[in-house]
């Protein structure tokens, strides 16, 4: 294992960042007095980068991830992001499309780049068209707000109905240099696998190839945000993207290396740091139910379990309610679509063992009810099914495993989506 | 279409059925003074019958499908049906089974039937033994309460969560004689496709071979049953039984023929009354979302874009909080699965025509308020797509259809399955 350290920072953290936010007046809600609230963001390296991103796999697809995708495959290399948030700039047909390119475009202008040097990002209301001239106005005020200490304001811009800001920074030695992976996000609402209203601007002063970069960016982000549901929904608009301007000037990285398992431990770290963040921060969420599956015959069948318990609302409202209910999850389990024997399955429920070989065992009301109310509730599955891997499986000897962090359902997560709009 | 006539008696509309509800102590909370809730309910028909049965297809099965099953394809014609509510004898190994079994042994014992002509039914909580005492003394208590007149009794004893009773019944003519079926029906929560714990009983008169009468009752629970979704949780209990004991005297209906669509039109008729009563019930509901899917390549595309929008958290928040929140409608088509091209999609929402062309139009917010304040909300989409069917899709010139029923998700949801079992 590489030595990681935490650090602050955020996505200025890795060398030769800036980052900045700004206010616009795209969202609605104020934080009370003094400045308005920040809605816009701008992260910028001065220096050329590498980059790669996944996008949502919503068949409808906001303009934003339309253009950064399509500057992404142009080779130019990423070397700045700008964000709004209030406005998902979704489902706005060519409008929406030419907004979106306009905003590169402007951003581009003002920073000396290639409008295809500039990734573009937007999340909020979907179907109403961008307040251009504000928009306008935000990109006029960020260049000035750039900072190599900007990256918290960044993480503050970027947030809708998220209650706290998101950032981590992660430190690493390799190869006698010393890098750091960088990353903020934002989504609370409409989080679920395969990138929900779930947006991660990630930065690193590595030396990476593009092919390397991509390679691991996408490996975290299955184990990171695609574990992570909120409300089940996936949304349109969600990205997570990845820059690396090498200043750590480390030997350019390639896939399979040490230097490669050492930077992906950094990144994964990162971006589990943020997922369970996502997760805890879930619309009217007063806890974070990690969920762990083992011994399952294969990691697609273990992802499919976990999902599914952090996924179920009857789970999420027994924890909310502090009921050790196993028998959602055993059931939410049996609709998975994960292959396993039902009479083999263990379940330690906050630390409090409820189920062995498929049954319930008999546990401490009292101790459930005291342990379910702590912040953090995790659900420990032993499928006991490692033995069904099929054969070239990559199951080990007890089976395969996989983690998914979702929330408590509680009144405010009704309360909050049932006005967000209005 | 055949004529078809509503008309009163539930399960015991058909000739022939009897049928009785008793309370057995087995539900904790009593409707207040006076008898304590029914809990326990017997379908009985003296006349053999065909018989035909869907069940959960969730990989954790309660002791009483497993049982069920069995019997059923044991082929002995099942007479009879004994239910629980309060408890589902699920995860609870071999004890659980051995109750099952004993369940259906009572009840034949009782009726002078063989076991494995006896159906057996649970639902409640799960991983809790069934206490069996009083399961016995409820046992002896139901055959000297069957009746000719019993099926609202019975639709009572099968409630858990539901707050109203779940009952109907079909008249049609059939060359030339006049058949019914009759249907009796609980679900609330957990209620997702592919039979959630979701219970359905249904009698009929006609004389149908048991190969006809099963893919009858597949194809209708699949335009029923399996549209509606109250959480998307499925659980480990759910089944839909249905018997025919031939009182009717018509000649036997053999698949394919016009008797057999009479029949299909009269059950769906049926079976759809009650999916939607289910979910109109759901827990904590206050108003019914119809979706209406047309314009797929597939008859399956429409029905994964159908339940998508039925089952997504913040379509249903936003139906509860009145917000025509078209976005999250679109949202949910978008990773529903489903094949269409996003810039075809029309949506009325409530009536009202909100988008057009992937795209939203202007519209009355005040008179959407309005409309989303009514008992049903209904969504109509076309996806716009039909022309993309794939060669030999049984999509006609307007795409393939699909109807599925939901409703809203509002505080009381969450209080209810925040503290089901404590």
């Amino acid at each position: 294992m590489a030595q990681l350290k935490v650090v602050p920072g955020g996505v200025t953290a890795p060398a030769g960042f800036l980052a900045a936010g700004a206010p616009a007046e795209i969202k609605k809600r104020h934080e009370g007095p003094g400045e308005p609230r920040k809605d816009m963001a701008l992260i910028y390296s001065p220096t050329p980068c590498t980059a790669a991103a996944t996008f949502t796999t919503n068949r409808v697809k906001a303009a934003p991830i339309l253009v950064t995708r399509e500057h992404l495959e142009s080779g130019q290399g990423i070397q700045a992001v700008v964000v709004n948030s209030g406005n998902a700039n979704a489902c706005n047909g060519e409008q929406g499309l030419g907004d979106a390119r306009k905003m590169a475009q402007l951003t581009a202008s003002a920073l000396g780049l290639d409008p295809r040097q500039v990734a573009v990002a937007s999340t909020g209301v979907i179907g109403v068209p961008l307040p251009m001239d504000r928009i306008e106005a935000g990109i006029r005020a960020l260049p000035a707000r750039l900072s190599p200490t900007g990256g918290e304001a960044a993480a503050r811009a970027i947030m809708t109905t998220d209650t706290v800001k998101k950032e981590i920074a992660v430190e690493f030695a390799i190869e006698g240099v010393t890098a750091r992976v960088g990353a903020i996000a934002k989504g609370s609402g409409m989080i679920h696998p395969n990138m929900a209203t779930m947006l991660a601007f990630i930065t690193t002063d590595v030396n990476i190839s593009t092919e390397a970069l991509a390679a691991a960016l996408r490996a975290s982000v299955d184990q990171s945000y695609n574990m992570v549901t909120v409300d089940g929904d996936t949304s349109t608009n969600d990205m997570v993207l990845i820059m690396a301007n090498g200043k750590a000037r480390n030997k350019q990285i390639a896939a399979g290396t040490p230097e490669y398992q050492a930077f992906c431990q950094a990144l994964d770290l990162a971006n589990q740091s943020l997922a369970k963040m996502i997760a805890r921060d879930g619309e009217g969420a007063t806890r974070l139910i990690e969920v762990r599956v083992q011994g399952a015959p294969t990691p697609e069948d273990a992802r499919k379990a976990a999902i599914a318990v952090a996924r179920s609302n009857l789970v999420k409202a027994a924890v909310f309610g502090r009921d050790a209910n196993w028998g959602r999850i055993l059931c939410a389990l049996g609709y998975s679509g994960a292959e396993f024997d039902p009479d083999r399955v263990s379940l330690n429920l906050a630390g409090l063992p409820v189920v062995r070989g498929g049954r319930g065992i008999p546990f401490d009301e009292d101790a459930a009810f005291e342990a379910l109310g702590r912040d953090e509730v995790v659900v420990e599955v032993d499928l006991g099914s490692g033995g069904l891997a099929k054969a070239g499986g990559s199951a080990g000897r007890n089976g395969a495993s996989a983690t998914a962090w979702g929330c408590d359902l509680t009144y405010d997560y009704v309360k909050i989506n049932g006005s967000y709009r209005t």
